[in-house]
């Protein structure tokens, strides 16, 4: 299932470089780059053993409320205790000369403020999606990393995973001829209490939290940026979970070539996260597409049937991942999922629910 | 795969019988239901083995332009030469006693003025899908059939077909809980220089021919009239097929209940026609869902799997469908798909053309 060296050398010759390249081996003169995790939840789980298990990347600070996890994790991986910092006292990790770059793993709501002091203190930032809860916060961290001359990349795990760099490369190739319309959705159903439906963390309901997924797939499979946009938003649960954030969102656009694509996410239902991609001389399907393993690829154009699962294991992406920034902060290059990768789909965000008539 | 007696009760319990019902098997001692088939196409040579091999229909007239074809066909049937029509001297119809009932699997355009004919002629009419090209068509069809006091049913294959009505039962059974989001899209690469891409002919482009295959799926799925609807249409192949008829359509529907789907139909892209929905406590899939064989069911909700190949193979839909067809005619019964399902789709069906910025 991995990409070999011909299948990259063909996407860059076919100009997806820009956009999807997964980490090149770091360059083993080279230090490590030291993270600072921000944020100790389940996703933050998933990183620190991911970058750990790079070539180029390793653990070196947390931000925490919580004294008593931080200690523990920090024991697991070597990280002295004097590096581990709070919410109130972060800031003075602009006078650690062992961090250069923070993971920012904390709710929505919080990764302005966080990659805005990050920057300020010298720290390179890579923000989980969704980037922000508005795009005048994202515009505000991209600003504040520009200024402070430290990279910013949004963690699109998929934007590093070899099963969506597949269906790219596919689609890219031609193998199923001119694609005319793709169909994705991804979500859950959320139990109560969680931060994801409290508005003022999560910024909104499963838009931003899952149905990013497939929006950004739909950017990526077609390359495009969608022209026009249509949604509509639903809740029929009145069991207190979605008092302030809906429960459904269904949206359709169209892309400037003409691709039109149908998507859905929820907060209600029980949803494997895919996408479909119908072409002129073929189709493919990757599901599951977003998760975190069990990927699986299926495909079939003129006499080709494709039946890939991929075998990697969590946290495989988030390697792939830590890989790329910490790459691109050595070589001083942009990443592939910049800030404004994210911007873009705040933007797009925004549009679907005001289409669907929801106030952000 | 087939629904037993027990399933059947329950649909009706549930209060599916009104819309979802197989046909009962015809009583050994009436006479069977005399069809004339209107049209010799494609269709029509999926229903003419399948009307003789049920216990209540029989083939006992053609209309055709085609005398030499019709008259090929009419030796198959036992069809005597003086029961081969033509278009214009179909009215004859009227004086042939052998006759009951007109399917009608002529060109879009034409259902309209072959029901009314028929109507007028006394036959009763089986019509294909689309209804008509327009809602005015619709209803002047129901009106006709209404005067000459003659039933009228439209060819909706998949509401007697077991492996729709089982992903029905699972919903209404409430394995799936709360159904929240439903994604479907049916459509397929279509060659030049057919009729369905003339919008005399045809009324418009793929959402009239198979994008009312899902459209018709979300309604029978959740049970549901959509609320509000919006979308996009698109033509990308500029080779001289997509003069008149759009190549795409994408759109998305919310129903009162705050269900919500999405669906994509195309002439331009291969694409299996399937269903996917999604509820509290698990989903289900049908793909293909909308085909003549090679059905399946996929769902999981709970410990429980499916994994449901529906072994039937063509024209066993058909079969169904003119078993119900005729049971009805011969028990004085509305049909579960009457003239007034195909005038609620063609409403929508003009919907979301208007939305799409398409004139019809």
């Amino acid at each position: 299932m991995t990409l070999n060296r011909r299948d990259f050398t063909r996407l860059g010759a076919l100009g997806l470089a820009a956009r999807f390249a997964p980490a090149l081996p770091a360059q083993p003169a080279q230090k490590k780059v030291r993270y600072a995790v921000i944020g100790l939840g389940t996703i933050a789980g998933h990183f620190m053993p991911a970058a750990r298990s790079t070539t180029n990347s390793e653990i070196t600070a947390l931000v925490s409320g919580h004294r008593d996890k931080a200690e523990r994790i920090a024991a697991q991986y070597n990280v002295p205790p004097a590096a581990i910092y709070n919410y109130d006292n972060f800031d003075q990790i602009a006078a650690n000369p062992n961090v250069d770059a923070v993971y920012v793993a904390l709710p929505n709501s919080m990764h302005a403020e966080y990659t805005i002091r990050a920057a300020k203190a010298g720290k390179h930032v890579l923000c989980e999606k969704p980037m922000s809860t508005t795009v005048a916060e994202a515009e505000s961290m991209i600003a504040a990393c520009k200024t402070a001359g430290v990279r910013l990349m949004i963690a699109y795990r998929c934007h590093y995973e070899p099963t969506n760099l597949r269906a790219v490369q596919l689609i890219r190739s031609g193998a199923l001829g001119q694609v005319q319309t793709i169909e994705s959705a991804f979500g859950f159903n959320c139990s109560a209490g969680q931060w994801r439906l409290n508005k003022k963390l999560a910024g909104g309901g499963p838009l931003f939290d899952v149905g990013i997924y497939s929006l950004n797939a739909c950017r990526y499979l077609t390359g495009e940026e969608p022209a026009a946009l249509s949604a509509y938003a639903s809740t029929i649960d009145r069991d207190g979970r979605f008092n302030e954030v809906e429960e459904n969102v269904s949206w359709t656009m169209k892309f400037p070539s003409g691709v039109v694509a149908a998507c859905n996410t929820t907060y209600g239902g029980v949803m494997e996260g895919y996408f479909r991609v119908h072409g002129s001389k073929g189709w493919l399907e990757v599901n599951n597409a977003f998760v975190y393993e069990g990927l699986h690829l299926r495909a079939e154009f003129g006499e080709t049937r494709l039946d890939e699962p991929n075998p990697a294991r969590d946290p495989s992406h988030f390697q792939a991942e830590a890989e790329h920034f910490s790459h691109c902060i050595q070589s001083n290059l942009e990443p592939k999922s910049p800030g404004e990768e994210g911007l873009r789909d705040m933007r797009l965000i925004t549009q679907i629910y005001k289409s669907a008539g929801i106030d952000l």
